[in-house]
């Protein structure tokens, strides 16, 4: 048995399980409030000698185990998956925010979860931040954002320092949104380019970040004190709080009553969005 | 009412609701097997002006009246839901298996329905066309494939014949796997290009797709009666049919056992999954 | 050979090449100072049926033909291409400014033509849209801008409304140093999405283009004003002002004396772009 | 001066030409038949702290000191541009072949240079290899071609080995049609996935790459042979061998005389292409 598992998917798993062990054990003692399984490298290259679905099984078993162990160590911190599509294999197994969440119902893992929604990562999915960040939170699973920033045109991980306050915005919305994220918050998972060879430099990002996100967050709250935006929503989907749109929405709202309302109604139209760009 | 609900989106939910209880008899008249939901265009361009978790509970109820309807008149057919991503919005809500997985689950509709496949839009979700298939295969939700394709460079659907053995072959072997997608099955959602103006074009399109289909299948079915790739992923996790692979695969390989375990076998080597290419 | 030529490519060209005559004389009745060639169609799906070096000799004896058409009527326009990849071919031949610049450079109509720059064509070729307008102005080839934009994460053509300032700063940026680009200008070739169904949203959005140029200018003015990204860009290059550098300017740098050089100076540092993000 | 240039970008530039000298001799002297410029790390992130003119002037200069100096110490070797767009730097200044061909058209270097042509490389700049070695033998310019592949839906450099017999087709075919690549080759510029820990993988690998560029070539070999493929090219553009078809291509096909054809053939219809894929 011995030499067949040092060579074996076995022995990796149970050097892995007694990694994350250790590694969950100093975090209770040095107070830690997260613990983020960054399942970066976790996916395949191709099916033809991949089992995808005992893979799969394999990862649930482990997540269950160190759900178990936290809870035996009375660590009450929050457990992290971090969406990651790409990189090095083609195909993830926590690809986004909507595929880490159907493992985690699957499983029966969905309440032990939180997901660590990292910008660039959300757009290697092909998904904005702000989507990944939303999908999260309508979810449960809203717990931590890595706060950098990949151009989206861009196919590879390049962790750049969040700089954009538009995209700032729309997050900070959501994170608002959420009632805020404690115990997890924002963390920079970032690094400069190969052009900024400066030692100064990495300070000037770090501050320009942070900047970013404070002018996000300020900007989310005049958004939100404003109304505009938040008026144009409720209008958008005001006629849902009608009679017949609250029969619908409490899941009583057949096919036969809704076939009446509408050759009572007519053809509708369909109200404005107002997406102007 | 009348005059706010001809224009609403609750007017649009009426009609869609009549426009599906119609086509859905009409199916059950006509001994109709499948009902394909193709949410082609359910998705949103911007969070600003978009509450998503509201749209997504009302395409929820939306379901789950359509499963009430489908048992009220008799038909036993099966539903499906297409997934799609990309076209004419940005961020579709079902983007792709896992996410439209997701959906199922969150709102206690797995049972209820299966996937229609489209390798065109697989690879438009950033996914390979067997990843999809195979996603949905393990989630138990595999039941029709729009057998069409796409080129993997190009960014929107284009529907072009399956013209790809090496492609066809791994669907097929995931449909092998899955015991055969009846009562759903292959069908041809695909189109010529412009260039193409001659009406034979047609005819020799729809034969060479399905001359790629049945040479897939046949080739799938040699490289299953071959065995190699078989063992080669028989041997790749045979380390999990091992005691202490059993105990993990049965939920009860906690931490303390596996760090002993860790300790006792050294650090692994990663047996090689021979990935050549 | 009349019923060959009806049904023939040379058919296509000779009808092409009629409607382009009346359109640059109708151009040149109403006073026009600009034409277009929107090559968007210009391309390939496979070239197992397309010969492409016969089919771009074919659009170089166009272009001369309209080129010398336009100089017999007197019209003194500009004659511009449009660089478009994707949509509807795979392999479009005006893909992006430099491989525009390197057909009008091959077939001798570089100083014949200019480049009408489409920001949301420029991200379907994978740059930005800046890399696109200083491409087309280091190559003198810098005339109109078709101001819109698309999301980079999607892969067909949206025309997008321009609201993006500080993409529209950088753009302006290239046109300042261009000394502007009369004839030329910018024009909106951008639609609403389809969720914008009320009639003022095309009022709302032109406008918001419009100031998003406007503020692009002036912020790229401040920026020139300021001076302080010219200096760090002088002194990133500062070096090639030396007596050194202005010997490899002229060409004269030859190897000889930049080893002598390189043994003098020592293994050199990179000095830091400031590349924060 | 002396200190100034030790961290400089004149520095830099003085280093690289000592080590291009140094390893030009020492492949001339080793009798080396080919010097390739892999400019993978040229380009630029941000137009804000970059004079993309300048840089690209600088790069000019550079490659005519060392077509010199080839000259000077009767190296007879090809020198090889290789296009690579992507990684590290988002803007690459070599980014496909037409771009690579532009800039030597431009410095009047277009006698000096051929390209080489990586598969993996055409992906990331969004053509297909058979594009990119087309586009190289259509300006002339079909040198090298490193012989690999990537999978066209991840965004950075795999490298992996060849095995798309169908890509090695349709690449023979364009080596054929171009006489062959001589004093040029295929070489692999290839590696393993880390899922591959044998030794033996890497021989698998080269055995399996090359063997599918072996069938590549009989197949395109029997492609031509069988002339189905040619003929359907022929006939698609034979109404250029007509006589006003030769007057066009010869460049003496005026808009007047067009129009006067156009006028008498009527509205064309389009030859079918046979696109059926």
């Amino acid at each position: 048995m011995h030499g067949a598992a040092t060579s074996s998917e076995l022995g990796v798993y149970a050097y892995a399980a007694a990694q994350v062990k250790k590694a969950m054990e100093v975090t209770h003692y040095l107070g830690g409030e997260n613990y983020v399984f960054w399942g970066g490298r976790e996916g395949y290259q191709s099916l033809l000698n991949t089992d995808m679905e005992r893979e799969l099984n394999h990862l649930a078993r482990f997540m269950e185990a160190a759900v178990a162990y936290k809870k035996k160590i009375g660590f009450n911190g929050t457990l992290f998956i971090e969406p990651k599509p790409q990189e090095p294999t083609k195909h993830q197994y926590d690809w986004d925010a909507a595929t880490a969440a159907n493992f985690l119902r699957k499983y029966g893992l969905i309440d032990e979860f939180k997901l660590n929604i990292e910008c660039n990562h959300a757009t290697l999915s092909g998904h904005s931040c702000h989507h990944e960040v939303e999908t999260a939170r309508i979810n449960g699973l809203l717990g931590n954002i890595d706060a950098n920033s990949g151009d989206p045109q861009t196919g590879w991980d390049t962790d750049q320092f969040p700089m954009d306050v538009a995209e700032a915005t729309l997050v900070m919305l959501s994170v608002i949104k959420n009632g805020g994220i404690a115990p997890g918050g924002f963390n920079f998972d970032a690094k400069l380019r190969r052009e900024s060879t400066d030692v100064e430099d990495i300070f000037i990002a770090h501050i320009a970040g942070m900047d970013t996100l404070a002018r996000g967050l300020r900007s989310a709250a005049k958004l939100i004190e404003d109304g505009s935006l938040n008026e144009l929503v409720r209008k958008r989907y005001q006629s849902f709080d009608s009679e017949v749109g609250q029969v619908i929405e409490a899941g009583k709202g057949d096919f036969e009553m809704l076939e009446k309302k509408a050759f009572e109604w007519g053809e509708p139209k369909v109200p404005s969005a107002k997406q102007v760009k």
